[in-house]
This record gives C-alpha cells, structure tokens and sequence, in this order.
C-alpha cells in the first residue's frame, strides 16, 4: 500500500461552476503535497476540449454530438442560471475583476503541481471525441486505472 | 475494522449517464474483487423501478409523483442535451453501435457480481415508491446502514 | 493521525432535496458519535442564507445575484420536477404529513450535534454574500481548511 497521500477526483459534470470546484480541490491537494488524479469523463470531457475547431472525422452522430457540446474551457455554462451563457459570463468577470484564478488559470496552475489529467477512454467512444480534439499533456484510461488510484486515495470525489 | 477492501456509492441522480457512470464504476470495483455496495435514494430509485406498471394504492400526491417520474432504466433521461428524451435515446443508440454495454446490461453484471443493492427506505416514503414497484434482488435500509458500509470503504462517492 | 471518526461533506449544489440529503448523513453520521465538517460552497451557501432580507452594501452585479438566488432553506427549488416551485412545496407537505424532519430541522439537529458548518471564503466573495447574510453559528474558511478535514476523514463526498 503506497502511503504517500492522494486525492483522486472523478470530473463528470462539464459547467463552469463545477470545473472551477474540481481544480481549486485539485490545486489546493496538490499544493500540500498530495498526489492528485483527475478523471474526467462524460461531459467533464468538455472542459478539456481544445479551443479551436479540430476537423476530424467523425459519424453523423458524433459530429452532432460535437457541435452542440462546449469547446473548451472558455465556453462553459454555469449549473444554475447560466441563462444561455450569461450567468457564465457575469461569474467569469466577477472573478476576474475580484483577482480570483479563472479556470484557463487554474488548469495551468494544475498542470504545474503535477496533476494527472485523465481522460476516460470509454467516454470518449460514446460522445465520439478524438484525441485530437482534447488539449495537450494528459492521458487517456478507463475505469481500473481510476479505481486503482481511487483505492490508494484518502480523498475520492465524484464532481 | 474489516481489512477487505470495498467501495459504497449513494445514486442519488436518476439520469442514465450518471447510472452508466456508477453501475460502471461499481461493476468494475467488484470484479477487482471489492465489496461494493450502492445505496439508491432520491431520484436515484427510479433506476430501481420495474419496467412495467404497477398497481399500487397511493395518495393521490404519490400517485402524481410516481406518473410523472421515469419508469425504471429504459425510461431515464440524460443530465445533459436530453432535448425531451431525443439525447437520450441517441446516447443508446450510440453504445449499441458500439457494442458498450447497456445500463440494463450493466444491472445484470452488477447482480452477478454480488454488488449489494439497496433502495433508501426514507426516500422510498418521501417518495411514494412501494416495494412492489422495484427491480427483485435488492434490500431495503437506511442511513446508518449506509454509513456503516461507508466508513470501511476506501472508496465512497455521491452520485 | 487522528484516529476518530470522521466524515466531510462539500454541499455545493443548493436544491431542497440534495440538501437534505447532506443533512441526513451528516447528522446520521454525528449521531454515531463521528466528528462532521460540512463545507458550503458556490449554490450550496444558498442554504445558509437567512430568511430576512439583510440590507449590505453591495456592488450591481453582486445585487443581482443576490436576488436571483433563493434566501435559505425555506426557499429552495428541487433538482427535479420543481415546476416553478410546486415540486419543492409539494416535497415539504409530504415530509411534514409523514412527519419526516424538514431541512431546517435537519439543521438545527446538525447544530445540537455540534457538526462543524463552514462557509467557503472564496464562493462568497464571487457570489456577494457577505456575513451578515448567513446563519449564525457557522464558520469561514477556504480551501486548506477543507482539505485538512477530508484527508482525516473515512467518508468523503461532494454533494
């Protein structure tokens, strides 16, 4: 049994708000000196999503699924009253003009302090999103890898 | 303290990406050989229902409440992009292309697999959801059975 | 290492049913003699506001969040069905016909039963919510202080 201390955080849900959450548990874990893991899978994927248009190419129904999710980190909703984007907006100037990291910021952030950024294989099967599409420096597992570091981890979360 | 090791999740959701999401993480946790145990409450217990209608006496609030909640695992909708139960039956349609097991398939897994299943008494009142309108094979208990199992599990997640 | 008992639940989501959810564990859990932290965070600090309107300065955007957002545990939507509120009144009449604790019952037990409330820092000042919009009785912390909790904790969720 490995005693070093972990938190392992399973990212599902794709809004801001929740995303924020995931990264400033993820950030601050890390900061103290724990191992960290980040699953994301279903529409947590989205959070990792590049930018900018990637063409692939993909099923009807893949690309349909495509279109209508957020691109990235920069587009998406809040989990209450996001009111077609305007919540989000509102929350993202709120943080900045209050100095808060914003989520492009806090992602950095993690990527500095070593958190392993997983993408959920499977996930990506069923949404029909390609590697291509995702950002750069993670990595792609499914279900036993998270539950191994999920058993080692004093901290288990499902955001 | 018992040393096996063990995972317990709460479903309180009832939206068919999030019961894939946990009956995945459950079937996968017991085949590595780990007690699990998912406790179902809230709109978590509609994954429970049997598919079919069943003649029960309620008051005329439960009987609203059972009419209007989703009839058992065929039935859920998506947290996300549902669009009236349209992303839904894509995101089906999607994993039998795929050949990835369905949420029905995953129950069936889950039960041979000895995953202790258990419907949340309370919520079950709250509710108006009656014994005879849930799946067999499962028990019926409360918090403190949950937190029991919970406190010697590695794992725990709210869903 | 600690060696009591303890279980530390982040409440984010600020809906009438998940939030009783989290109470009923964490009382469950307090009454077998565990120490409880509770961290409220973004929406879930909804459940800690006041009933009255408390008059504080605040800048236009913070005011208007501060409207949108319902004022305490008698306020509350439900994640589901809320229909514009019926679904909320019509979750609190069944609980009160079956003399089922109500939230703000919930919440004074968790006080008897000296569970730790803590708000979080950081949410409050990104949603203008200031002190003396909250509960008595409760804490302010960030972050760290909730990672410290869970680390010792046997029982970690995010709600």
């Amino acid at each position: 049994m490995n005693m070093e201390k972990s938190s392992t955080l399973v990212v599902f849900n794709g809004d801001l708000d929740k995303a924020i959450a995931s990264f400033i548990i993820a950030t601050g874990s890390a900061a103290m000196g724990n191992k960290v893991t980040m699953f994301f899978t279903f529409w947590g994927l989205n959070i990792l999503r590049k930018d900018e248009y990637v063409p692939v190419k993909k099923s009807f129904l893949e690309n349909m699924f495509g279109k209508m999710m957020p691109r990235g980190a920069n587009r998406l909703g809040i989990s209450k009253m996001n009111m077609g984007g305007i919540g989000s907006k509102l929350m993202k100037k709120i943080m900045r003009d209050k100095n808060i990291a914003t989520l492009p910021e806090l992602m950095e952030m993690a990527k500095d302090l070593d958190v392993q950024i997983i993408a959920c294989a499977m996930s990506m099967d069923v949404l029909g999103i390609t590697r291509e599409e995702l950002i750069d420096g993670i990595e792609y597992a499914g279900v036993a890898t998270y539950l191994a570091a999920a058993e080692e981890s004093q901290v288990n979360l499902f955001i």
